[in-house]
Parts: C-alpha cells; structure tokens; sequence
C-alpha cells in the first residue's frame, strides 16, 4: 500500500457535524491501523469544485500511492482488499461481506436518503414522504430487522459491510426511524462503541472545529 | 466457476417489463458468454418472501455452485472478478470500473429513484419532486454529462460500470431526464445497441410474456 491521504472538506456547518461521509474511510482506516493524513477541499454550496478525483464535487476520495478513488462504498472495498480485519478473505464470507456492502448503500441507503431528505426540508406532510417511509421500515428496516438479531456482524465477523451498514443506520436514528426496530439500534451501539468509531468520530469533529479557528 | 442459476419472478405486469434488475445479470452474463439458467420465486405484492437468498424479497440473486448472491452491484462484481470481459484485472482500470459501479448506484441511482418514484406515482408538482429533480439533474446529471462527453465508456473499455450506469440512466431516460443531456443518451444508445443488451433484454420479455402463458 502506498501513502494514504484522505481528502474531505476544510470546514462544513453545524448539521452535518459527525455524519460527513469521510467517517467512514477513518473509521475503517482506524480499525485496520493503518497511517493516514487528511488534505482538504473548501467547502461551497455544500460541494466542492468536480475534479478528476471526485466528478460530482463530493468527498470523500482517497488517494493510495498513485491510485485515487472515489465513492466511500469503492474506498471501503478499497482497503478491505488490502486489510483482512476489514474483509475475510475467504469465501463464503467475503462474498457476504460485499454484497451487504452494496446492501447498506443499494437497498437500506437508497430508502433511507429520500426519507431523511424529506425530514431535513421538513416536509413530513406529504405524499412523498409517506411514500419512503413505507419504503424504508416496511420494505426495508422490517426485513433487517431479524437478520440484525440473529447476527453480531453481518458476514459472521466485523467487516467493511457493518461499517457502512451502521453509518447508515445512524443518521435513521438520528432522525428516530428506528423506534421500532430494536435490533437496528443495538446494532448501531454495538458498532459506534467501538474504539475505532470513537477515534473516527472524535477526530472528524476536531477536524472542523479547526475549520472553524481558521475561518475566524 | 459452478453452475450459475438467475433467479428472478415468474411474473410482473406491463410497466416493469424489461426494466426488471435481473436485466443487469443477463447482460453481463451475455457479455462474458456465460451459459446459466433461470429459475423462478413467486411475484407477490412487488416482492418474493424474503429468504436467505434474498433478505429484502427482492430479485435478483444469483447462485455459483456453492454460493449465493443478492445486490445487482455484488453479482456483477462476483461475475466481473471472474470474468475479464468484464473487469479489468490490472490497476488503474479495475478500480475506476469498480469505483463508477458504485457511483452509478450510490451517485446517480440514489438521486434517480427518488426522482422516478415520484413521477411513477404522479406527484411532479410537490416540493420533495423539485427537491429529487434538482438532485438528479443540477447534482449529477450535469457533472456525469462532460464525462460521458470525453469517453466511450467509462473505465477505458466496457465494463461492468457500464451495465450498472447505463441500465440506471435508461430508466431516467425513459421518464424524458435526459432531454437536457445529449452525451447521457448518446452512452445510453452506444451501450443498449450491444448485442448482449438486445439479447438480455429480449430473453426478459419473453420470460414474463410465458409468465402470463402460465398465468392463463
């Protein structure tokens, strides 16, 4: 593995504190011990300039050597190839760590986006927001739900897949979508009690209150 | 590699029709000129009961001998690892297809499903449709349109990107999302005109159209 940068925001307002997505590269960077440091975009219009690194002006990337790579879901499976704390390397187990990988964004994160977007504009009254509300716990959270229970980590043991899986869940109890669903949460606090998440979550919001200091 | 198996409905009605995820697995399958079979699970009420296949009740989900696996994203990753036609095997290449899988999921499909979920249901006048349209079109559109401008396909060569990005604007483009964007429906066109494509495409309709045979 080459040098390994992680590129976020230089500062980003109060809201979104804690639930940036380069969370989830530092989490992961942190549970497999490996150095990194941060480099950083100016934040504007809640994006940054499109470059050859991120074409839609998000963050994170990360850049690995001589390769860059963007998409959190693509930098997770990024380092659990190179880290076996991160990913088994063995089938079947690698196989169900990557397609709950692509679960977390595809089938819970797809749901969970509109749904807390339409929070977040507080619009709650309408059509649509019932619409991904039913989409999210009936169709979504209802069928995780025993899953999460009969499981510790979703491929067996702690990988890539209970990252990505957890930091989508805690923005829906961020919003109190998992009321209901109380396997979801003790899987969100089994997963954010985790030294590394602590460190991941601690230094994110270090990292802006610095961006603060500089702005002043 | 084992036996591959598809599994999708035996059955949907009119709209979905060609437009169905198993889509994204026969193409590829196609591409890499790999022989597999199709088996069937009930269509009830949008979904299948949930299995160990397929927790969410959705299709599709392929089997390789031995294993099972769900997510489209993670199928056509498995198939991409094992099949160089669709995944390069050297870097950078392999990871910038594995990057725009992810982003044509995570990117655009989580800005377009929102946004064609709301025009499938008829609600274009409401706020949250404003909201997703803007999302879709000023967030992602608009920066995916000079990448599509300056490259055949979107890793170098054809690759399983390509299935995911195209089969996820070809439902925008069916809703008329792409008029605004002409490099969008010139990829479009240059990747459902393969002859893989014509073929996934054709074996899909004739599945549900002997799906209603048996229906009668």
């Amino acid at each position: 593995m080459g040098e390994l940068i992680l590129t976020t925001f230089d500062w980003v307002p109060e809201p979104p504190r804690g639930f940036v997505r380069d969370i989830r590269v530092r989490w992961a960077l942190e549970e497999a011990g490996l150095p990194y440091r941060v480099e950083t975009v100016e934040f504007g219009d809640h994006k940054a300039a499109p470059t050859a690194h991120q074409p839609f002006g998000q963050v994170p990337w990360l850049t690995d050597g001589d390769l860059s790579v963007f998409e959190s879901g693509a930098i997770l499976l990024h380092l659990g190839e190179r880290s076996p704390p991160l990913l088994p390397a063995d089938e079947p187990a690698r196989g169900e760590a990557i397609e709950w990988l692509f679960a977390a964004l595809n089938s819970v994160e797809a749901a969970s986006l509109p749904w807390s977007l339409c929070i977040f504009t507080g619009d709650t009254e309408s059509a649509a927001y019932r619409m991904f509300d039913d989409f999210l716990k009936v169709h979504r959270l209802k069928h995780l739900e025993p899953v999460l229970a009969a499981r510790e980590w979703l491929a067996g043991t702690f990988s890539v897949a209970d990252i990505m899986m957890a930091d989508v869940l805690r923005l829906v109890d961020r919003f109190g979508g998992l009321a209901d669903f109380p396997a979801c949460r003790a899987y969100v606090t089994r997963a954010t009690t985790r030294p590394a998440f602590r460190k991941a979550h601690a230094d994110q919001l270090a990292h802006f209150a610095a961006g603060d200091e500089a702005r002043r």
